[in-house]
Order: structure tokens, then sequence, then C-alpha cells
């Protein structure tokens, strides 16, 4: 039924094996263990620095990485599956685009970020800087799910994640922007470089597929296990690597509130824009979680639970309403076709987000943050700029954000247009049958069978 | 298909956007960061106090907040997507009154336990306990899931917060009584108060909908998934705040071997009661979640492992025969339709756990608790009382809950009598298509198709 | 339609109650809380040596205790719910036998490991013990999945755990081998233990069963929530019983590149070895995971991180060969039905992994891990053994579980084919039917119902 194009036989398996084999050549050249990771390094420190086992780093930051982890694969994965037909598609190709992306990051991330003596050295914050990177990739495979191959989707990951640590090394280390949940570098990033992705791959004929692009009952329920569980840990995915003690604390009781205010935002709107006043599961899947994104750079700082959640009341209430208004105009006037509607989870709350951070930031002082300013805003806190001149440089770096994402999601989705990359035709979009084994039950020309001890007579029925 | 009165459309933004308003507006007066959150508080007490960051609280507590918090949204939700036409709501019903008690019970707990200056200070604790309330919350509403609209639900947890919180403060604050897995505040209040809810709101005429209480097989799993994290996050529950060191570390071994024992009591019960000897899901998915339920006063005290497998076993046993014998009972001749049987899960296991917890704090022992009776009966340690009369504060501490309940209860459910609340006509309960838009596969009509290239030829099978 | 051997109401609570009774009585006996799980003593460790709450232990391993938990009830319980027909046994005698498991090896584990006058003394380490034991019977569960009765499965459990005490006190006390991801001691005993009983237990009527060996469309995305969870989680099972700090950070880290890369190896020979180069979910569900079976004995040691890619790499192309080359050749040959494919996930990568245990223990070198080797090799450390000499006992240490799992899976395995145990008949293999109550749409007959207001009217269809 599929062309010979999308027969991934020797393409995937080339793919996969060479990325792999690369891969471990740049770490067996490249990478370390770090200095709380290394046996002999560790113990030095516990020596020689007064140091015990406590105050590795592990103990503070391995239970948001977690949270962290479950959110990449199993939030983002199954948040996927909403597609009738695409299930496998969904929490598999995230799998394993994620497994590519967490490796290539630590190498890219590593070299502009922890990059000495010629070695990268890594430990628990470089592995929960992987999985952010690997999100900013998911959130652009939201935008072309169910139209792209497998191979697309690793070199997507491939170019997405160098250009990421780029704009990364640029908004926090040349500007020194602050963006510990990342607002601005995974969804801003990762919602326009989709985006442009999809732009580029733009497909006419989409139609032919649009039978499948729906949900059925249970696979609704399937992508609510991926929503809750992006919900429940978000407060740890923008804490996870904000400064100990206070910015912890902070930033999950933040994000908590923010969430469950855009949590009632996204109902209330739901209802309001539905001719019946009947809820949306779309909406319920996606727009919740704007709550989320929208305090990803400003969670850290000294928002006040209240200014949380007016954030996350508005980031729902966008959202909402981006869905039911927005997604439609950019398909039918600007040729974008967002299978999950990444604009409205990821890029207008994102974009909002670094807004608020701006804002926020440029309002910070002395008296409020007291000693802990130097944790926040350490350039406030050494004197070299002020709080205003740090607003401008977070809007700054919103622009920069989007002007990588725009161009490098505009040259890889021109890259990916290459024939031999195993693309489905348009008539095969959201289908698991043309990458996948599928069970008797989901292969075309199925009749439900009568359940029975005798399989052959429900053909008969 | 539906009626006026359940049509949402205007009804339930404006509740949710009046409820929001209302809650930020009182957050921005009354709440503010705890000391161990606001950036400036935090570092005085580093600086003054010699402290370092691995003090803060949130290194204490945050692991147990978030499995409590996976335990409210993924646990109690999922648990309760058994019906077979009452995923969404049951899933996305969960999230919206949990999401609002949430914010909600922050404010009223904090006005009991936290109000200092005229203002609420806020930070991990209360987070771990502003979960718990909303779980006593999502109790009640297992007691009428199916039979009531969302602005039914939403005013529920109003009124069932405050009482919460009353009652909380009551037993843990005049009282002393110890509660801190919520034995009685919340399991017993939330069973009795949904029961007493549902008893009120009792339809006659619900015969009419018994063809969609029951489960598919694949709504059966989704229940699992509830049931089997509710039962492993169950030792973090009921020692998410209790004292640091040997209190947390007991409580979760008490609960772990509680609920072990009660998994095969159910097991167990549950084929010696059925004709044939077949297990039964309602059963597994439920009873052997009893043994968390009844350790929850009595999990902090030194019970003993082999004790908590007592208790657990009893529960597991208590709550199979409750399922079986008691709830065709409470229907028929009590007029309480407890959809999902929680006065087997919650009631009768909360009330065991509350009178286990008198029977243990009585025996408690100066040669027992050492110098660790401090930690667990401060009135003891502090001589102000003796055990005895702790325990005899532990019985009377039910009674006042029971009171609580039953008369919040009974009013509550007066309340949500009012016609334009939206409830579903009796023919339409446990259905999701009032609420919600479903996916094609879900709606009145619909033949289940042969997959094929061309869908419109499904139909004419 | 089943006979009466395989009606359980009266053995099936029989042996529950028997179990949980004997267990409980010789908890009441042997069982105290350790040192600081108790009230007193913990009391005494801080006032007499100058400890902190925080140097509970709890807050050390706490968080990698509930990964593990989950692995073991969400993971190895939804990982088997891929059949069509067996979702509720899967799930609940996974369940069940984990449930009691964990009880059991607390007792024979304590026995071996923490027996001082004449107490076995617990705490949250022998919970991931207990854990970690409950472990090696689910794999083994793997392996005579949907051909076992509840009974069986019990009763294999009490003997496996058993067995599985003794071999692990060979391995750790005596021989001092190192293994604290249990490459050995849980995943090559577990496949081979499980084997040999399947070998023991041979059906060569299974034929009559095989139309219900697969899997349907959701039954296997029910199953991907298992592996991903085992996915995400086995960093924290690795590490969770290694010395505090470095050990920790150091075989997370491991684990996290292995199973990346065995998830690259098993999406590109899954392709390769199809005809059409499709994928296979059944690779997917499980050889992804190889990776982390592969680094359980060398997760802990200096492995580097490019060195754990490669071993994850081969884990997980091994793996998906064995699924696609092997397992129809122990069926056909060897005359062993291994349901989940437990050799390919468990029984290969497992020895592979203690292999390389051996060799990367004796390459270990005072250079490369310093002051560290006494929490690595402390026979190193302390002068008694030569890395060579390690080495060599870790391969010994395999050997010895090879003979363990081998001659007591076929002890076991023959006990269990006492007939009165109620094995299911070779016609209703891998069928929730014979043991559950089955919602009406997987009863036998079952038509699929237009859905309507009027259900009768289905039935006309």
């Amino acid at each position: 039924m599929s062309g010979h194009a999308t027969n991934l036989r020797l393409k995937l398996p080339a793919i996969c094996f060479l990325l792999q084999l690369f891969t471990i050549i740049l770490f067996a050249v490249f990478v370390r263990y770090d200095q709380e990771t290394s046996a002999r390094l560790w113990h030095e420190e516990l020596s020689h620095h007064n140091k015990s086992n406590r105050d590795n780093d592990f103990y503070f930051r391995y239970p948001s990485f977690q949270d962290v982890h479950t959110m990449i694969f199993i939030g983002f994965g199954f948040l996927m599956t909403f597609l009738k037909r695409y299930g496998f598609g969904s929490i598999a190709f995230n799998f394993l685009i994620a497994a590519f992306a967490i490796q290539w990051s630590t190498l890219i991330q590593g070299f502009f970020h922890s990059f000495h003596d010629g070695k990268i050295h890594i430990g628990i914050e470089s592995m929960i800087n992987a999985d952010f990177c690997s999100g900013a990739v998911l959130i652009s495979f939201g935008a072309v799910l169910g139209k792209t191959s497998p191979i697309q989707l690793l070199l997507m990951a491939l170019f997405e994640v160098t250009l990421f640590g780029i704009n990364e090394f640029v908004l926090l280390s040349i500007i020194g922007a602050k963006d510990a949940g990342g607002s601005m570098t995974i969804h801003t990033f990762g919602a326009y470089f989709g985006l442009m992705v999809s732009r580029v791959l733009y497909r006419p004929q989409l139609e032919k597929s649009r039978q499948r692009e729906g949900s059925v009952y249970h696979s609704d329920l399937f992508a609510m296990i991926g929503t809750i569980y992006l919900w429940l840990f978000w407060p740890s995915f923008n804490s996870a690597i904000t400064a100990h003690g206070d910015d912890q604390q902070r930033t999950v009781m933040n994000t908590y509130f923010s969430l469950a205010a855009s949590t009632l935002a996204t109902f209330a709107t739901s209802a309001l824009v539905n001719g019946e006043g009947k809820l949306d599961m779309v909406h319920i899947q996606n727009a919740a979680l704007a709550g989320g994104v929208v305090v990803g750079t400003s969670g850290e700082m000294m928002l006040t639970p209240f200014g949380a959640m007016i954030a996350g009341f508005l980031a729902g209430l966008v959202s909402t309403l981006g869905f039911k208004f927005l997604t439609p105009v950019l398909d039918s006037r600007l040729k974008i076709q967002d299978t999950c509607g990444v604009h409205n989870l990821h890029g207008m709350p994102g974009v909002l987000g670094a807004l608020l951070g701006a804002l926020v930031a440029a309002l910070a002082t002395q008296d409020v943050y007291g000693d802990g300013m130097a944790d926040v805003f350490p350039l406030i806190a050494d004197g070299s700029r002020t709080a205003t001149y740090q607003g401008t440089c977070q809007f700054f770096a919103l622009l920069i954000t989007l002007g990588f994402a725009v161009v490098g999601g505009s040259l890889v989705g021109a890259t990916l247009k290459i024939r031999s990359l195993g693309s489905p035709p348009d008539t095969q979009c959201f289908e698991d049958q043309i990458y996948w084994e599928v069970p008797e039950d989901h292969q075309d020309g199925y009749m439900p069978a009568v359940n029975s001890e005798d399989p052959e007579r429900s053909a008969s029925v």
C-alpha cells in the first residue's frame, strides 16, 4: 500500500547506527564524569573540602530530574497519543527521538557550558539540561506529528539540538538572561522552530488524511495520562536547575498556582466558545498546561502567588482561544498545519512567559530579594547591571530566540524535504500502519469480531 | 437531547471565572511566601541561624509532595475512569475540582494554621495540606460520580473545603488529636460527607441509567492506573507531614506493610464471596487500598510492622465484604447511591483507622518512644496529658468528624438541589455526552466501523 | 466452560489467608524497626552521635525506593498487559504476587542480612531489597504468563523468594561479588528460573490458545506505560542501594546512557529484521530496556559514559535479535514457551551484564577510583583481594546464579504440576474469563453494540 519511499528497512537502521556510533565516539573522546560523579574526584572533595555525601548535588536535584524525565517520555509521549490511528508512532517516535536527543544535547550543551581542559564534564545537572533540550525537540515534533518519518524526525533532532545549544548559549551566557524553566529556550524556540518546519513541509493535499486526524474515546484517555503528568511535574521542571533552597521551593510554588489557575480558565473558556456549552478534550489536554509554560522564566523570581495565578489564568484563556480561533487560521491562511496545536500550548504562552519574565526582572528590588538577589539575578546583585537593564536583556533574548527558531526551522524544514527520507504520502498521514506492524484490530478491512472460542467464525458474521 | 438545564455555556464559565477571580483577590490581599520560600527571608535564615540550603524543608518534603500530588490527580482521577461512558468526566472533573480545591484550601487552612500579622504564609507544607484537603473532596466526588454537573461539584468543593478546614482545626489544634495521614480528617470526613450529599440528591429513577454504570474491559485497565498509583504512593501520603527523621521512615514502612496485607485479604475475599470463585475487578481496584486508609492515623506511631499488617488485612477484608454485601443495602434501604463505593474504601476503613489510632495512642509508653515521644505525641511528652487521655481525645475526634461530615454533607446536598445547577436528568447519568464533545465512536447510534481507506464505506456495512 | 479444577473459590482464599497469617506470625516474632525507624533508637542516635535528621537514610533512598516501587507494580504490571485478553490477569496477578513477595522477602533477606539478637531489623533499605526480590519473581512470571493460576504463582513466589535469598547471600556475603542493580541476582536468576519453570510446565497443545497470544491496538499502548516507566526509573533501580554520594550519581548516569543507546539499537534492529522494514511493538516494549539490565552489575563502577553506551547498544541489539530468531527456536526445539520473551530482555542481557561486571571489576585501579574504591570494591580497597581476583569472583557468581536458577526452577516447576493448583486448560490460556468476572464486551459471543439509548436494541443489529 505504501510506496517504496516509506520502506525504512535499510534507511532507519543506517541512520540509527550511524548517529549512535558517532555519538559514542565523541563521548569516548570528550566526555568525562564530573567532580561529583567520579569516584576519585568526589572523594577528594570529601576529604579536602570538608564536605559530606549529603552535599552531593544528586540529593538536591535527582527527584526533580526524575519528574522532568517522566514529563519528557510519559508526558509528551502520551499527550500525543490522542490520534486514533497514530498511538504507536506518537509514543514510540517520541521515545526514539528523545533517546537520541538526550545524548546529542549532552555533547552540544557540554561544549558550550562545561568544557574544561579539552573535556566535557557531566553530572546530574547536565542530565536535566539534556532532558530540557529534548523537550524542545518534542514540542517541534508535536507540530509535524503524523506527517513525518522517523528518519526526518531524527535529522530534525540532530539539527534542532545543535541550534538549541547555540541559542541557549547566547541567551544565558552572552546576554545574561534568566530562563530556568525555558519559556524562551524551550517553549518559544521549540514551538516556532516546529511551526516553521511544518510550514516548509506544507501538504496542500492533507485533506486526504483528515479522517484520521481525530481521536477515539480511549485515545483521549491515553492522552490524559500525558496531560496530567505534565501538569503534575511542571513545578519540578521549572525548578529543576534553579539555585538550591528558597529558589527551588519558590519556583515550585509559583508553578503550582499558575497551573491551577490555568486549569480553571481552560474549563471556563472551553465551555464558553462551544456553541452548546460542551467541553472539548483538546482544550483540557493542552491549554490547562499553559500555566506551566507562562511562568517558565519568572517562576524563580519573586512573582508572588497571586501574580502566578494571574499569569496562569491569562495563559489558559489565550491558549484555549488559540485552539478555537487561531489554529484553523494558521492552517488556511498561513499554511501551517500544527497537528498538536503547539502554537497554543507552547508558542503564545512561551512568548507571554518571556514578556512576563522581562517585566518581573525589571521590577526586582533589593528590598524584596535581600541576599537572595545573588541567586536569582547575579548580575544585578554584583552591581554590573540594573533591574531595568536586566528586563531589557530578557526582552531581547525573546527576539533572538524567535529569530533562531524561525530561521533555523525554515532551513531544517527545507533539508527535510529530501524525498528519500521516507515521508508518508498525503493519503497515509496520521497512520501507524505505514511504519508499524499493527495488530489485527488495526488493519485495513478489519471487521470487529464477535468474541468467541472459534476466531474463524467471527469473519463470517 | 439534553435539556436546557444542562447547557453550561454561560453557567460554567461564570462560576469558574468568579471563583478564580475571588481567589486571586484573596491571595493578593492575604497570601505571602513563607520564611523558606521568600528570597529575602530564607537568606536571612541562612546568615542569622547558621543554616544551610540543605535545611530547607523543601528537601525533606518535596518528593513526598509529588507522590501525593500524583495520587490526587492521577490516582483519584483514573480510579474513577472505570465507568464505560464517563471517562472524560471522571478524569477531567477530578482535575477541575482538585485544581480549584488546592487554591481554596490554601486560603482556608492558611487562616486557621499560618495566619500571622494579617498574612497567610505558605510553603511546601501548605501545598501538601492543600492537596490533602482536595483528597477529601475527591472522595466525596466518588459518591456522586456521574450524577452531578461540574457546577454542582465546584460548589461542593467550595463548601466542603471550608468545613474540612474547620473540622481539621478543631481536631488538630483544639482537641490535640493526631491524624497525619487523615483517617479522620480526610477519609472519614470525605466519605460520610459525600454519602450524605448523595443521600440528599437521591434519584429514585436512577435505574434508567444503570446500563451505563458498569465498565468495559479497557476502562477497567485505565482504572487500575489509578489504583496502583494510589497504592504505591500511600506511604508518601501518610508520611508527608509527619516529623522529620524516624517518623517519616516509620510511617512509610507501616503503610507499606499494611497495604501489602490488605491486597492479599482483598484477593482472598473477592474469590470467596463470588459464586464461581472468580475475582472481581471492583474489589481489586478499591479494597486493596483500604490498607492505606486504615493506618492513616496510627501510621506514624510505634504500630509495629506486624500490627500494620493485621490492620491492613482486616481493612481489606471489611472493605471487600462491604462492596459485596453493604453497597446494595445502602442503595435499596438507605437510599444512598454510592457510585464508587467510597463507604467501603474510605468510610469504614477510615473509622477503623481512627479507632486503631485511639488504641495505639492509649498504649504509648516512654519506654517504646523514648525521646521520639515529643515528635509523635507532644502533649504526652511535655506532661500535659496521659496516653489514655490522648486515646480518649482521638476517639472524640472521630465522633466530631462524623458529626461535621453528616451535618455538613446534608446541608451542602440540600444546596446542590437547586435546579439551575445543571444536574443531568435520570436518563443521562454516567454519560459523557451530556457535558462533552465526544469522538464519533462514543456518540449515539455509532456503528463500529470497518477500518478502511474509505471511511464512508463503513457506514453501509 | 472451565472445569472444576480452575474454580478457585476455596483454594485461592485458603492460600492467601494461610500465607498472610503465617507471615504475620513470623513478623510478630522476628521483625523489629531498625535504628533509623524506631522512635527511641533514632533519637538515641541523634543525641549520642551528634547526628541530625538529615542523616536519616530515608532522605538518601526514599525517592529511589518510590521509583523502584513504581517499576515493580506499574512497570512490570503494565508491560504484561500487551495480551489482548489477559489484561486483568497481567496487572492484577502481578499486584498479588508482588504484594506477597515483598513481605516474604523481608523475612528471608532479613534472616540472611540483618538478623541480630534474634530479631530482624528493617528500614528503607530492606524495603528496596524486598522490592528487588519481587522483581525477580515478576520476571519469572513473564515466562509463564497466561498459563498459570494465581495459586501456582503464589507458590512460585514462596519458593523463588527463598532461593533468591540464598543465592543472593552466597553471592554478596560469601563470594563478595558486587551486583547492586542485580544483573545476576535479579535478572539472570529470575529469567532462567522462570524459563525452567516454563520448560517443566511445557504445554504441547498450547496451539489451541495461540489466537489469544497477540495484542490489540490499545493493549499495546497499555504495555507502553509499563515500558516507559521501567525505562525512566531504571537509573533509580540500579542506584537504589549503592553507596551514598558519587556512587548513586554515577550509577544513575551510566544507566541513563546505556538505556538511551539500547533504544536506538532496538529501533534500528527492529526495522532491519522485518521483511518490510516495519517496526515491531514487541521489540520496542522490551528490547529498549535491555540497556538497564546490562549495566546492573557494572553501573556503580567507573564504567565511563561511552562504555555504558556501548554496553546498552549491544544489549538492545542482542535482545531484539533474540525476539526475532531465538524465541521461536526455544519454543520449537527446547520446549520453552516464554510468553513475554524474558530470555531476551532479562536472560541474555543479564548474562552479558554479569560478564561486563567481571571485566570492569578486573580492570579497577587505584588511580581511577581513588578513595572511592572502598565504596565500590571494599575488598580491593582493604587489600584482601586484587582486581583480577574480584573479576574472577564476579564470573563465578554468574555460574552459581545460573546453577541456582536452573536447578531451582526445575524443582519448583515440578511442584507446580500438581493438578489441584487450578492451572488453566490448554484451550483457555491467555484468557481472563477463567479467573475473572469480565465486562460484557469481553465475554464470549459478545457482539459490539451500537451505542444507543436503548441497550437492548443493539443485540438485534
